[in-house]
């Protein structure tokens, strides 16, 4: 089968992969839609030194299923954390940070940029009839946006900005104005104003807005100078939400988080089936935000696509 | 009046100052006993760039008090932050990040080194008898300390590491104590390790511990490696406290709080009237942290002793 494979952080298309087989609890699952993600470029500089098919985010149908087939021929996205159940993280109830666990295309499990691809069958959620391909394959990163409004409690009075006008910046804003709260928006590209401004969402240009005026800021760039920007313009006593994973250390101001008392707070996956309800429901339609389309056999053209400045979700079709 | 100078990053004792004047709203204050901290230490670094009168721990008495005579020969600890009342963040009920404070001996303000000094009379609060000098110098740090546990909640289940046992430290685990939960405390001197078993508090060396096992670590350390060390610490979801206002930039692993989704929780002052509650209650004695007494005049031997290795606190008296 074709594939996309990750070696010493060099990606290539392979056209004769293995076909991998499901476990008793897993599933098999070709691939409908893929999405490239800020992670997955990550990790083309070494981030996390995984080595293996890339790719997480995905919707697809399943094909096999041995311990519960009644999975099989559903369309489905799935979580990415494959958590062992049984060390003091799983016990305490927080598998997405399982000692042991391994993550679909980013640490020892291959990846769903393939056209077919392996998940234990409890890491499935169904899609609903209503919720196109197209739709479905932003699950994962919409999850990872409604993560800010379970992290941190959202009111109509707060004052919020959200750093980064990507994929994630955009579903954050999206989430965080069901909340009725005072949002703005940092959008450095037109492409990234113009959604904004569609969803009727206000946007300020890079270093304008004002310094220690949010009660909430969101950083979502990508990028090393996102945190010092955050700490600019949080309040005192505010709260930052930290969604970018950075490969490497930065230099950053402690002592502006200690004197103006500052809350960082680091947010990561969500909750997979609350993404998948909020598609259903037609609260969020993420599907203007796909930038371009590309064949896995394409994904080199596509990774060029997704790095392109202001680019927004670039897929890859199985 | 005798008094301690700070002049770019050097501190020297002056015979000779003029001796201050309370403006009407301010009261005319004698020194009885004033403490030399992390902060101090610091700005002889160059932390604030501060010039004029160092220091703001202290206990002392009204010697005048022109808007508010009542004050006149009562004994008292202040608050170091003199805000104005009429910005957006004092308006908003947070007068300690005022936008134009100034802060005894550390920002635009001549701070408690001397033998006499003006603060505003708002600042100031009462010390009943039954509370000693000694005890009342140590009012503002554990005010510091008793911060932590406004900022977050600490319940009898919660494992709480606080790395670092100098007077802070010391402080912050002796209010942690009285909350009834699972604490330890890293602890590199033999007297501080001393000192904790004194109050029944249970103490690891350096690079001990559970990685990761920690729901709370509070960061005493004043020291660069600190944040590092509690992010090894802290649980998935767990929270860390930072209290070191560190002079310079430093590079930290951000991706660590991402992915383990850990809320960093900047710390100043406290309640300083829930301080000197505690002191008036017995709930706390601090005295045993004297580690020794200096006059004004003898202020660089005061530093320097501050400065050794696993010091507690050095008093200077009036």
């Amino acid at each position: 089968m074709i594939g996309v494979l990750l070696e010493r952080g060099k990606p290539s298309v392979r056209q004769n992969l293995t076909d991998p087989r499901p476990g008793r609890e897993e599933a098999l699952v070709g691939l409908r839609l893929a999405g490239i993600c800020g992670t997955d470029r990550a990790m083309l500089g070494g981030y996390a030194e995984f080595s293996g098919i890339m790719g997480h985010e995905f919707v697809g149908e399943v094909l096999d299923a041995p311990g519960s087939p009644g999975w099989v021929g559903q369309r489905v996205v799935g979580r990415i954390t494959i958590s062992c159940g049984t060390c003091r993280h799983c016990r305490q109830g927080r598998p997405g940070h399982c000692e042991s666990r391994s993550v679909l295309g980013i640490r020892a499990k291959d990846g769903v940029f393939a056209e077919r691809f392996c998940l234990p069958a409890v890491n499935l959620v169904a899609v609903p009839a209503q919720v196109s391909d197209e739709a479905a394959v932003f699950a994962e990163p919409l999850a990872a946006a409604l993560r800010i409004v379970e992290q941190v409690r959202v009111s109509e009075s707060d004052r919020v900005l959200v750093i980064g006008a990507g994929c994630l910046g955009q579903l954050a804003a999206r989430v965080l104005a069901q909340s009725g709260c005072r949002l703005q928006v940092v959008a450095r590209h037109e492409q990234q104003r113009l959604r904004l401004e569609a969803w009727g969402i206000p946007w300020i240009p890079e270093n304008k807005g004002g310094a220690k005026a949010y009660d909430l800021v969101v950083e979502a760039t990508g990028s090393p100078a996102g945190f010092d920007a955050a700490l600019q313009m949080v309040r005192p006593e505010g709260t930052v939400v930290l969604k970018s994973t950075l490969p490497e250390k930065i230099s950053v101001d402690l002592s502006a988080v200690v004197v103006n008392e500052v809350a960082v707070v680091g947010s990561r996956c969500g909750p997979l089936d609350r993404a998948v309800q909020w598609l259903a429901a037609g609260k969020i339609d993420p599907t203007d935000l796909i930038e371009a389309r590309f064949p896995l056999e394409e994904a080199s053209a596509a990774f060029a696509r997704a790095a392109a400045p202001g680019a927004f979700k670039v897929l890859l079709s199985g």
